[in-house]
């Protein structure tokens, strides 16, 4: 069944606008008393649809109680990388659960910021996760941060903070990533940092260390920067929300 | 440092030849002196360049020691998915360890086999493999099986079947998948069947259980086809390479 995000306001009018319009009317064909999913403030109704025109109306069927979200918060620092692999990432983490995603300038981030293609490109950052939320039936859409310098961040409000770095991997590290991810309990707050392509400069890591981050190897292979996430995400839920 | 896999006809004559010959000139700028991996057979060695010409020599240094195989095989069915995500599912695939990849047509595979395209479709995607291990550092190159349609596929060489099934992630399922994955031991032999973007089909979910596939949910969130397969192989490098 299709999920909608909608607003506060729109859902306090039993209404779905914007782009979801398009999506109903033209995507899945929908018609008066068709049933639809619709998530606002982290809660979830089946609804039907009661009228069809430039804006959609809906009647609430039920709150479908069920919950598609990590028991942790999960932000991932993503190491801006080439071309349009931010949005790969984006997409991918949303499924798997992040709970925040900030792409990260890293001193081997070979992406120059054009300050005047920023707004339009965390527009179009923001809705790739509101759709891959609705896809993979999350309860709330990830939010996609500001282009950041690493160098500028304030990782206080984390109480578990992961490096992923690749010379780890070529060492043979191969504890401290299960460590801390079997010592997380429910409520934590996570930073998760990720290099860019070239993987992350050594003057980085030494700062992160000294602010409390873990260097951890995601298992003995050398992972490009876009699969490192997607292993951090699994391995996550796979300890926290699989039972044996 | 960048890895080569070659054949074992150019390792027995010291030479590196076809398109590895164009990435060690034009994408490494190579110069006599410099060392690179070689792959060959499973095993690993550091070479030093000696002659760069239409083909490229190399003397031995040392054999390389060191484990970047799964302890278990894994060979993936995947249900054959829209435009060109079998690529980005064989790449990631090949870095996360993957012994197999088998592109398998299902009911709902909206993709149709062009049997005149099918040949170099293959080479191009072992080439995609192969690229993908040498970059991740792996011993050996997946394999690539033929296209196949899953009903004429024979598993009995597989002790352990996995089935991805996201009509258990919808009803709540979370217990199969860790207890099959916990149950693993170095040396088995896994199959991992995975749907398309349509989800398999309920006659091909029932062929499959009474073929001995264990059903799994892989956690609560509805993934989409390609991103499965990252997290049942992000699960087992965990549960398996990684230690507490």
């Amino acid at each position: 069944m299709q999920k909608y995000f909608i607003s506060e306001e729109d859902f306090a009018n039993n209404r779905i606008t914007s782009d979801d319009v398009f999506h109903i009317k033209n995507v899945m064909r929908g018609k008066i008393g068709d049933e639809v999913l619709v998530g606002c403030n982290g809660k979830s109704y089946l609804v039907k649809l009661t009228k069809i025109s430039s804006e959609v109306n809906f009647e609430i069927v039920e709150e479908k109680i069920g919950n598609h979200e990590l028991p942790i918060s999960v932000s991932i620092y993503q190491g801006y990388p080439k071309s349009d692999k931010i949005e790969e990432i984006i997409k991918h983490s949303t499924e798997l659960g992040a709970t925040s995603i900030v792409p990260t300038l890293m001193k081997r981030s070979v992406f120059k910021l054009d300050e005047k293609k920023k707004d339009s490109k965390l527009i179009r950052f923001q809705r790739i996760a509101k759709e891959a939320a609705e896809q993979s039936f999350r309860d709330v859409v990830p939010e996609i941060k500001d282009i950041v310098k690493l160098n500028r961040v304030d990782f206080s409000a984390f109480n578990k903070r992961i490096l992923c770095f690749e010379e780890d991997a070529k060492e043979g590290e191969a504890s401290n990533f299960k460590s801390v991810i079997t010592s997380l309990e429910p409520g934590d707050n996570v930073a998760v940092v990720i290099g860019p392509e070239g993987g992350i400069d050594l003057d980085e890591v030494e700062w992160l260390k000294s602010q409390g981050f873990v260097s951890c190897a995601v298992g003995p292979r050398i992972l490009r920067t876009e699969t490192v996430v997607f292993y951090v995400l699994s391995a996550i839920s796979y300890e926290m929300e699989l039972k044996k």
